[in-house]
């Protein structure tokens, strides 16, 4: 519900003579936007100490606005709406071929959109911080990464993820392979390059460990389970033994770790990917699922933290003079939408943003930090007013009180990526570089330029 | 297609010791984003002398994303691109019925959409520059718009667009009616106390002329030639008896006006909406129109000028000391999606662009001047790598050479609107305030604040 601004202070008379058109223009004031002053005391030429990265996998403009309108209804606004900085980002990525001129994908996926930001350079589908090469199985030339750089100019860096930490996203700030399929030892065949047999680096889960990120949270403890290739233990065993990881597995283990001078954390909450923060509503055919007063039901999540909990964490772990390179993503957003359900993409970027608002309270406090928070592709919810035939839909209940419509028109089943430009905002040194119209590459620049991290970047160590 | 940046000098073993890494990180920047200089030089807290709002009509990011792909590559930088300052703007509406809390639509129409801007307030779907009501048929509270002000103000003002002059978008600038349909005298039907003879203000056609905007220009003649309620002859020939208008047809015509000291120009360019710049090239279900290898054809427009050519004279016969405002709408994008028709829309994208490029070589040399570029609310185009069955969808070559494929998903023939926050950009003196999210109402505060003309608006006269 929309309530009029003080509309009996208008005073005018529809088809009649007089208008009182004074008041009318200050009515009309519906908020102060002359934010000039604002914006020019934010623009800071400063280089971070810090940067904190969120990402909203799947998270356009499109799932923003239905989330903000399920959320806090359509004239609310969330803490990752308030940046002060904003842009469009091109998210394309390029195509398994003849190089050295790729096609361009004008839809990306995941693991290319993680690894343009974390490399600065454009990859295809499926791989993670590795050009592009004749074919998917071809492994492609090693990028160092933002983390790796931050590492190897000895700051400290953390890994936050909803998923499996051996995803996508996550995997591309600090492992380096072919197929993001190769998640676990027992997961390589579309790696054999990246066996250890084979002279290679070995599988994400892996290759997170040996990178040595100091916190590493999220699901994915399935693959750490497994057995190294050759036989000699799990890769969670080879985790704390080689690089002395503690490992811990709900929220209250989490929350007993005060630093890291025990070594550095593995945090591995779920088997797979974690739980998103509400229950399904999958989206169907007319006249489709849910109403005007369908409310989404928040999951039951166990033992598990919330992103904003393993994101408090991770800021308190990593605090520290010399900064220090923190990667956060909401990945459920794009998978629950790949599955047509409404309430958990919602869900999960209304986790994003309380996990944006507390990289805010760090940003106030150490204003050293920059902040950046985007998505890495589109996905194909759309806020509809009717659709044709055979469309999926769900409808629930606004945040105003009234119904709204979303469609997944892309997929029968499932939802697939879009490749429209997406929103970048963010806060901090540097932080007016995202306005404007940038690459997903240029993020690289961003976070890097002047951290004396940038002349420093190195690959994981063997 | 994609080439990599000098992959040559990026030494690096992918299974190998060695990563030459401080090459890698030189390689990698793609561009210089380091703008906070630049962006800090932008902010100008002053107040805008001139406002130049450019409209794309069903312009959202994933139009403007697949136009560039087509017309400059995906790495490609419209004009539109390099405005300094950008965020979201929300475009929802009411519902009629009951008020004053008004149901919110999280889908708005072009008649609610330009009013809001217009006038600072909500309204529901196809009214203009009026408040919402009970019923479509019940008149809501008339709201003075920017136009009016800065008319009252004593300032010059424009309204361009590539549709009928009295569509949506151009008549929200300068008319107040309950609906959109009611164009001309003939076209009055739904708005029964709009009519002359009840005391009203009559069709939108005739509302334009009365508002004596100095220059208007678009399409729309047919509803210029139907006669006045009264019988006592056209609207155009009120136009240029009662208001001094002084009629011109073709482009040449056009050309010919250089000032406006015999009188405001009415240009009317066609009987109905103007042609867009491409011919068609409709969606159609699988295998889709098109191919990798369809570019889109010219269209043949006779002797209309084009959007740039209106607004360069637009901007040539408003502009004085004492300024003007000036909405310029490339209307046929959105009509064009509604119609499936993937070139139609993509090329007035491109024809919007080119007016923007005439306004910003205004601004360089007119400082005070405001340049406002957005949308009025989003469109079912989707850029896609793959859809269901049955969807939609038309293939072109983009300007990289690669395959480009468009999805309409929203509806079966037609395509509608949707929800998400478009983007907005702006340069100038207040062009800040548009950074972050803002409400397309906001548009109204950040047009007038500070101009003079926000406490002097008015209504058309009777």
């Amino acid at each position: 519900m929309h309530r009029l601004a003080v509309p009996s202070l208008i005073t005018g008379l529809v088809a009649g003579v007089v208008l009182t058109l004074a008041a009318s223009a200050v009515v009309n004031r519906t908020s102060d936007k002359d934010g000039s002053a604002d914006v020019a005391e934010q623009v800071d030429p400063g280089t971070p100490t810090t940067v904190i990265l969120l990402i909203g996998d799947g998270m356009d403009d499109s799932m923003i606005t239905a989330a903000r309108a399920y959320a806090l209804g359509a004239d609310g606004r969330f803490a990752l709406d308030g940046l002060p900085f904003t842009g469009a980002m091109t998210t394309h990525d390029l195509k398994v071929g003849p190089g050295p001129d790729y096609e361009i994908a004008y839809v990306s996926d995941s693991a290319a959109s993680a690894s343009a930001w974390s490399t600065g350079m454009k990859t295809v589908d499926g791989r993670l911080s590795q050009g592009p090469s004749t074919s998917a199985d071809v492994p492609g030339e090693d990028y160092a990464t933002v983390l790796e750089a931050f590492r190897d100019a000895g700051r400290l860096t953390g890994n936050v993820s909803t998923a499996e930490i051996t995803d996508a996203t996550p995997g591309a700030a600090a492992s380096h392979i072919n197929s993001r399929t190769c998640q676990g030892p027992d997961d390589m065949a579309s790696c054999p390059t990246a066996l250890r047999s084979a002279g290679g680096r070995g599988s994400i889960a892996e290759q997170l460990v040996d990178a040595r990120v100091d916190v590493l949270l999220g699901g994915g403890s399935g693959r750490y389970t497994q057995t190294l290739e050759d036989g000699s233990g799990s890769v969670l065993a080879h985790a704390t033994t080689t690089q002395g990881y503690r490992p811990v597995t709900t929220a209250a283990e989490l929350d007993a770790v005060t630093d890291l001078q025990d070594g550095p954390v593995l945090g591995l909450f779920t088997p797979s990917n974690m739980t998103p923060t509400y229950l399904p509503l999958v989206a169907t055919p007319p006249p489709g699922a849910g109403s005007a007063t369908t409310r989404c039901q928040r999951a039951d999540r166990g033992t598990q933290p919330d992103l904003a909990a393993m994101t408090t964490k991770a800021i308190a772990l990593l605090d520290n003079p010399d900064g220090f390179f923190l990667q956060v993503e909401s990945a459920m957003i794009d998978k629950q939408e790949h599955s047509l359900d409404a309430c958990g993409a919602i869900g999960d970027v209304e986790a994003l943003d309380a996990a944006v608002a507390v990289a805010l309270d760090h940003q106030r406090t150490h204003p050293d930090t920059l902040v950046i928070v985007t998505g890495d592709h589109a996905q194909s919810t759309q806020i509809v007013a009717s659709v044709r035939d055979g469309i999926q839909t769900a409808t629930l209940q606004s945040a105003d009180g009234d119904p709204l419509t979303l469609a997944y028109s892309t997929g029968l089943g499932v939802a697939n990526h879009t490749g429209t430009q997406i929103r970048v905002a963010a806060v901090g040194p540097g932080a007016s570089a995202v306005t404007g119209v940038i690459d997903q590459t240029d993020l690289f620049d961003v976070m890097l330029t002047g951290t004396g991290a940038d002349s420093a970047g190195g690959a994981p160590p063997r």
